[in-house]
């Protein structure tokens, strides 16, 4: 079995190095992942300026792995595309220090090399820690592991992925239940911090606070809360069907 | 009426000026743009510097402009949130140099900025120009602003957006027809190019040649290329809840 990997907390986060490790019993691994830290970058792809790929090795392992001046998508992207000697027959992105729920999916690095995956035709995964302090991510990797195996084994629907929130109750403990999940819905509160420079400049800092705007208990977003795995099947076919009839009896010919 | 318009191909683009004249007949314009061209980088955000919002006047304009140094995403969150005296009636962003459509409209940045629009709960359109010479934007901007008519008039959904693309068949002319259409399917062929600096070390550019294989008569591909003006609603509720029956007699809890 012919595995990528990749992220988007950087080649050298500890997340992605457990999961390599956790991957490894199972096939030949590939980790292609930014070279640094490339959070919250949604589908950005590079395309003003060229891609670079160094190879990094990982003392005691047979992975290769190749540091990319991108993002997390142009990590897959060139790792199905030019690195890796055949079509993978999985792409798992992770593990990710920080849950991924709700609408902030769209954003996640994480989850956007998994959607890169999915464009490529490869089934693929994203895997989160949910958790900002817990650097402990043998037991999150272990569970990916397992996933993996029952991925490949039972395959997916050719357009979807899988996203993981794996929740931590005590650092290292074992969630007791997995639930298989939809998107809740998150905002931010007060976003926007506004500051001065040392010359009177104003400047913004982006943050704020969760507000779960939609989590009943069937949403991904509930069942971290409850600490209970997450796992949820995303389909990115964004055509809005629904509305389609409703427009068309708005005759839009009329602008012409 | 409160007008934010934003773009990814950055503030001085050709098209966003054409834009903003179209709509200053309509409302109070808010210009909210990158200070430079930011073309595919999807629903990225900027959270690990801080962001600057530089005025931009317009000559013989009472248009209020912001250069940012940041996303289209950024741009939309910014406006709405700090920079804009009130909650804009609507999005509108572009006018995009070249197609958005089909797999692309998930890079795209022009997409983003109004899929940001409806994230904070504001009616929003995405415009295009399907060329990639003629800049001609006078007829498009002008059917920009009588979608914006109709669409403040009756509404959409709360989070659907309007993907516009407006073809070219010879530049300044106007198209015959508008079919509302459903988000065709494209990947690119050869997308890498490898290439040896004067080091000897290799590097990659991002292209490709694209290929269409979803373009029925219903989708925004065939429609553009017909020459028709192509107006697809979009909606970014990506749960695969077809599947999420399926999976869940995969009994994921034997992983724990």
């Amino acid at each position: 079995m012919l595995i990528l990997v990749s992220n988007d907390d950087g080649i050298h986060a500890p997340g992605i190095n457990a999961l390599r490790t956790a991957l490894e019993k199972y096939g030949d691994v590939y980790v292609v992942a930014p070279d640094r830290p490339r959070s919250a970058t949604g589908l950005g792809i590079t395309i003003h300026k060229p891609l670079r790929a160094d190879e990094i090795n990982f003392p005691g392992s047979s992975a290769k792995g190749f540091a990319i001046n991108g993002t997390p998508s142009d990590c897959v992207k060139l790792g199905i595309q030019a690195l890796l000697p055949n079509k993978p027959d999985i792409v798992v992105s992770g593990i990710n220090l920080g849950p991924n729920l709700g609408t902030d999916v769209l954003y996640s690095g994480t989850v956007s090399a998994a959607l890169e995956g999915v464009i490529n035709d490869v089934p693929s995964i994203a895997v989160s820690l949910a958790s900002w302090e817990c650097t402990d991510f043998g037991y999150a990797a272990d569970f990916a592991a397992g996933l993996v195996k029952i991925v490949t084994g039972k395959g997916l629907p050719e357009e979807t992925l899988l996203n993981v929130n794996i929740p931590v109750t005590k650092c290292g403990s074992k969630p007791p239940k997995v639930n298989v999940t939809r998107l809740g819905k998150r905002r931010y509160e007060n976003t926007f911090e506004k500051r001065l420079d040392p010359r009177g400049k104003s400047y913004w800092w982006m943050g704020g606070e969760v507000m779960d705007i939609q989590a009943e208990p069937d949403t991904d977003i509930a069942s971290v809360k409850r600490g209970e795995v997450s796992v949820t099947p995303l389909l990115f076919d964004v055509t809005d069907h629904k509305f389609m009839d409703l427009i068309k009896e708005w005759d839009l010919n009329q602008i012409l």
